[in-house]
């Protein structure tokens, strides 16, 4: 950690925050400049670091805290000494395979998850998607089959050999949900709701974790740093886009995202071009670019007929098109070295 | 609800969108220009608004669907004549007085809430803040003293006269935290967990409902529309600031954001300009803007030792600080003709 | 300026960064934590300290490069003893009055200005605006009278002691817009033209410098450095919303830039609600929003007839209601201590 | 163009908004809804469009003017039956090739200037590009060696047979800086410096203008509209990032710009990863990225000594690190069928 002290504050008040550092247990290392005082305080704080840089910031003498290590440990890159590769049932996400998952925003009937998980399983795709419980923006929208959902989208799984992957929003409900799945999402509102990600660190369900939607990296990963200190190391983060000034698309999709957590972290990442476009032209020129920048998989919206989805059908792809971005998508990871089923 | 079809459909194709709209429910009206159709939708749906504008974006020939209508209703300004009052033990807020709700971020001790809650009372505060249980961004933070913390709240309002607000994040202790509390606070990570919304709808409390890091107005507003919806209309609007570009100050405080809520919505709308800047020093001229442009209260964090606070010290005001401030803030509302205690 | 070293460098690669910061010739601070190396830098770079941290922070072994002194000095606070108090005519900005500037977005005709002009005079305003040189997004919009506008403005100004302020867009067209000028505006769009600006920099006349729509402080006052490193300091900063993802307001006006640009300088700044909000009804909330938290003046877009006018009608206050506004904006001002015409 | 009125506008008002767009030129449909009344307005208007619904929305009882065709002719996609290929000397931009530029950000010297062609070249760059006029946020930082710095581009560019490509910022010297290159660059601060755009609509020369910091599509193809509608046609985009909360990166490259640019546009589109970005590891990524989502080009920043480099060191591969991005790009492109040199 790095204070800077500002310019004119007195040897006193330097000297105040030289003994508050090393109350707190950091051995210190001063510096005076013609301007300013930088102090560098090494070592292990009694408290939390980044409740002791909090505090430092307090001094109205101090001008700025700068954190030099980086405040998660469990998902940050040199602790492990390769990648992680999360096995969801029998598909593994972080290793050479781009692993493709799709299936319909809602799950709505049992016709639709048929249609679907058939088709997209012979087109090459290894996890099934489908909502039964949904977060919607507006309290009168659908928000899913509930427990009947889950059910149609287990046994449609397991009859065409796909994983199954659903959201789980509520504490309270996250037994039931891990008891139907093989991957648990939590969506991009759900970030921060750090009483959900305590409680699916507990399981040894394998988490998806999708990006907040103004959530920097860095609190991404402290957000899957809480997943991980409970417990549980198998998470899968998902970039679907931010919030930006741009209105013409629902989401402005942040492809460096992928090669950069993959340097501050040995976690997997995967992108979701569907909500990060909202425009079903969009969505395969966005798989094949995520693929090209080094993403471990795919998460692609498929409805059998978008124009009568219960929700996100102008994102979602049918039948065919899915058919027909597949190969693409196994020509441009091919071209990196990698392969997709 | 109007529709524009791409330039180049077909007849058959603008008819098949003329033919969802009349089986969803609507009467349509039509107007063919020399580049495009358009279509206006009126009437009663048989599905929710927003989803059957959804399911018309899905058509591959539908270029456009603009929302004319506003998607909330018990929230909305035309909804009642008049401007909601809301009633906080014995504190209005949404009347001619200008609410000043103050106190630590995170209840500490004993000594800590009594100084501060018996200076606050002084200076003219009617609601004491403080967090039993705190959201943190890093797991290895401090989250708060729990129950410990909402009976020191509770017993120290109490003593000084102060109604008292906490902030609730789990849905499984709403009950516990709205047992000790006056008002009920919903954070910024917090505005779209809808099941906790749901839950807080459920009870008679009033709830403070701060926006989202990165919502639109119209998310914000429905949010507090899952509340209303719910059964409970007591909700108070908190401006906190948004996420920007800036990185100088914590948040973007969006001072419009008073007037343009109060134009659509008849609920109240406070201003927290300490998580709104982040910095002391900006804290003073930002509460007098509030006011100045129509807030209806203020949030202002204050503790007696801010460089020893748990949290958020670099924007708390001291004890002397706030005394400072209330005149100043008091001379701007009877400038605009209100009152300020 | 501090160097954080990667974790892992080896000593090598340190000595290699040590060495040419010193033959760069700063004199270094170097200490070893556990983890990482952080080196300060002291002293006068023979570069310029940005273009210096920038060839830093191109080694491989280099995490980060911090900046600890402002890359500004002629408009740094600390550059003056006292606030800079900037006359335009017989105006002066930045001392206790708060000065309001308004007129139409566009000079349109003799009619259109002298009605305004009466008006705004009578109502308090010091300085009339207008542009004869307009920018516009589409080429096919007007672009303004050209000389005629500025001789318009000129002459009306004069005929109700009115100071005019206008905006210059194009290098070749200093001298001839100075000419008719009493303070120059540079618009948004080109906060960062930089050969504007030096030609600006050149001249004696006050230079109204706006904030690019998404420009940071430091570098709006960067972009004030390279005017009054040409040797014209008469510059007034203005503060005029900034994009953001909210799209009911046509910017996001950030009034905590107010407090925070006159902490970093001495320059004067105002404020201007009417693009900070893009919409009439919001306009006077966020004058007395923007006095109250210590603007040194406002710039109002005003017409008498805004539903005929050429340009930005739906931000532009008729007459009566900018009459409406200045005794409450008078208000304001003396409840912070200040004075309003 | 769609003007939706307020609920509760009198008959009256409703009939003044009728009238002014039949004076205006339009031909109007009115519905009537339960709650609003919405007019469809059919035809050419006497003003510019944009400017007539400008107008439309200054009147107190219309809620919003909602455009329905695009604001710009020239470049917009239906007014070609096929895609603009763009010849910049011998290359052709916006074929099947995918065409990639590599040079320093800034002309330093003979030396550095041929070790870097000479290299680029081998590796099959096709485009020269260095900087001589720069444009820099500090007034303080080198601003490149003018007239010398173009002499030596060129010189250089034809000893290794490429085409070259600078930047022009002053349009008193758009004549000169043309004299020397094959494409003319309008940089990111310059894209709505509309004199400059006037000036290089003059000309014959190919133009490439990168996105403003913070230009929405429509706004970036409205600048293009600049040059165009004054008669050179040479356009190129170039996507080099946006401006977004995350500091991680220097700005936030958005490559979906590609496939929505190319669906709004017949000009070719161009990624810069090195300014999208700002961190030399991220640029080989998002360089196969750009290619695979249908980028037509690539921008990249190659330096012989980037920590020696006079700017932009950080973000430039070295002449090693571009040869072995070649043959990855090369296999991407051809993965999706195109080719590159």
């Amino acid at each position: 950690m790095i204070i800077v002290v500002r310019p004119g504050a007195s040897s006193d008040q330097v000297q105040s925050v030289c003994d508050r550092l090393v109350e707190l247990g950091y051995s210190i290392h001063r510096s005076d400049g013609v301007e300013r005082t930088i102090i560098g305080a090494v070592g292990s704080p009694s408290l939390d670091k980044v409740e002791a840089a909090e505090q430092l910031r307090s001094y109205e003498w101090v001008e700025n805290v700068i954190f030099v290590s980086r405040p998660y440990k469990f998902v940050a890159r040199e602790s492990k000494p390769q990648r992680s590769v999360i096995k969801c049932r029998d598909v593994e996400i972080g290793g050479n395979e781009v692993v493709v998952m799709a299936g319909p925003c809602t799950v709505e009937s049992e016709d639709q998850m048929d249609a679907t998980a058939r088709s997209v399983a012979a087109s090459g795709a290894r996890i099934l998607r489908g909502g039964a419980y949904k977060p919607s923006t507006s309290p009168y929208s659908f928000h899913g089959l509930g427990t009947e959902g889950l059910e149609l989208l287990r046994a449609v799984g397991d009859r065409y050999g796909l994983a199954v992957c659903t959201e789980v929003m509520d504490p309270r409900r996250v037994d039931e949900v891990a008891a139907y799945s093989d991957m648990l999402q939590i969506g991009t509102r759900n970030m921060q709701n750090y009483d959900l990600l305590r409680e699916v660190g507990q399981l040894k369900v394998p988490v998806m974790l999708k990006r907040g939607m103004s959530a920097k990296y860095e609190e991404w990963l402290l957000a899957a740093e809480y997943i991980a200190s409970g417990g549980n190391e198998a998470i899968v983060l998902c970039e679907r886009g931010i919030r930006s000034f741009e209105t013409y698309t629902r989401n402005m999709l942040d492809l460096a995202a992928v090669p950069v957590v993959k340097n501050l972290s040995h976690l997997p990442v995967i992108v979701d071009p569907s909500h990060g476009t909202g425009i079903r032209d969009l969505v395969p020129p966005m798989c094949l670019a995520a693929i090209a920048c080094g993403a471990d998989g795919l998460m692609v919206e498929v409805h059998p007929v978008p124009d009568h989805s219960a929700k996100d059908g102008a994102q979602s792809l049918d039948l065919q098109q899915f058919a027909d971005l597949m190969p693409k998508a196994r020509s441009v990871a091919q071209a990196i070295g990698r392969s997709l089923r």
